[in-house]
């Protein structure tokens, strides 16, 4: 590439990052207001979420035009280019995280619907602490191209399964011992498993990162494990 | 392009367009054995069906390798190009429809485990077939640049939902009343909502061919009414 050409490729790239990192910061706050909206039962928080993820999806469509403007403009080779593909990946990832956030949040209303205190709620804070920490360390692994970083939040996924199976198990009980919550419990067991689900994503960021830092893989583990052990 | 490259690119593009199909194929199938599994508690061919799952994800690594190829020799313009990622954006897309029926499939020995007929189950199938039919009439659309079965496509995805809201208050009923199979209703709530889910995946394809085809979008709908009415 000519001189001039680089520069404007690597600012296009620096543009790409931006948005990435704005995408990511934005999902991670998605997450922690979706479970804070759903302790308080508050509404309006709720629905503060619902209406931000407009803005996630607006920056997936920014990227992949970004994406599809810096491959026709700047024939970028080998690397250059499984790098840009790799963005729109990563892109289409934290866009479901966002989506999970958002599916988390428009639950509280029904969830909160008879002022009762669930007492298997108190466990998914916690839960989707550590979630949201994947995330972000998940996108500072991408940041940084840090394959440690990304082999730590791998790791951690197993952290998100294993409070998974116990949410799982304790809505059972609780359901058992107080029927009339059933339909509230059936929420919050799809509240678990869409944090569960954002965890599975951060660790597919994680196997992306890895992967182009190294050239290899990661040994295969079964994602989830909960679709099995619950 | 000169003629002969023009021959090549043509000839990737079937090799891409072929490789779609038999992926598509293949998550069809996917549904078709997952429900037929959960329905006669086949373990064998829930089995079956898992391990089926790796050709999808194998087919979505060719699709990428090849879309990579193509750019990166063909340097294709403008419409080619974007017709190329949306390619890589349908497997993504079908890569979760397997998921979702990997993951009916990988619920059945837990349904199964007490011999018990849940009578909520004999909903799913008619479920399971409609979102079967929608993900066969999104590949022909994509295949035929259809923009008309796109949108009846699209338009079909509330019959999907409206099941799922009954299968969702029929199960909450029915644990209320035999308590003993909350857990295996849990895990039939989980199945249902993959439906539904496979139902929105097919109606994204929908979508992105709507768009490809005519440069609209359709009028914004929200996905999955049942995240609020159920």
């Amino acid at each position: 590439m000519a001189e001039h050409t680089i520069k404007a490729f690597d600012e296009e790239i620096d543009t790409l990052r931006g948005l990435i990192a704005e995408m990511g910061g934005r999902a991670e706050a998605a997450i922690e207001k979706a479970m804070l909206a759903l302790q308080r039962h508050d509404r309006e928080l709720a629905a503060q979420v619902v209406a931000e993820d407009k803005r996630i999806d607006a920056i997936e469509a920014e990227v992949e035009k970004l994406v599809i403007q810096i491959i026709a403009l700047r024939a970028p080779m080998a690397n250059d280019l499984r790098d840009v593909i790799a963005a729109l990946k990563i892109v289409a990832v934290v866009e479901r995280i966002g989506d999970y956030a958002k599916n988390i949040a428009k639950r509280v209303p029904i969830i909160a619907v008879n002022k009762r205190t669930l007492e298997p709620i108190s466990l998914l804070p916690s839960m989707g602490q550590v979630a949201g920490e994947m995330v972000q360390d998940a996108l500072n692994a991408f940041a940084a191209r840090d394959p440690d970083l990304a082999v730590a939040v791998v790791e951690r996924d197993t952290v998100v399964d294993d409070f998974y199976n116990s949410v799982f198990r304790t809505l059972v009980t609780y359901m058992v011992e107080n029927p009339k919550t059933i339909s509230e419990c059936a929420h919050l067991l799809f509240v678990a498993k869409n944090i569960e689900r954002i965890g599975d994503q951060a660790t597919n960021v994680a196997e992306m990162v890895y992967y182009a830092a190294t050239g290899n893989s990661l040994p295969e583990r079964e994602r989830g494990p909960s679709e099995i052990e619950e």
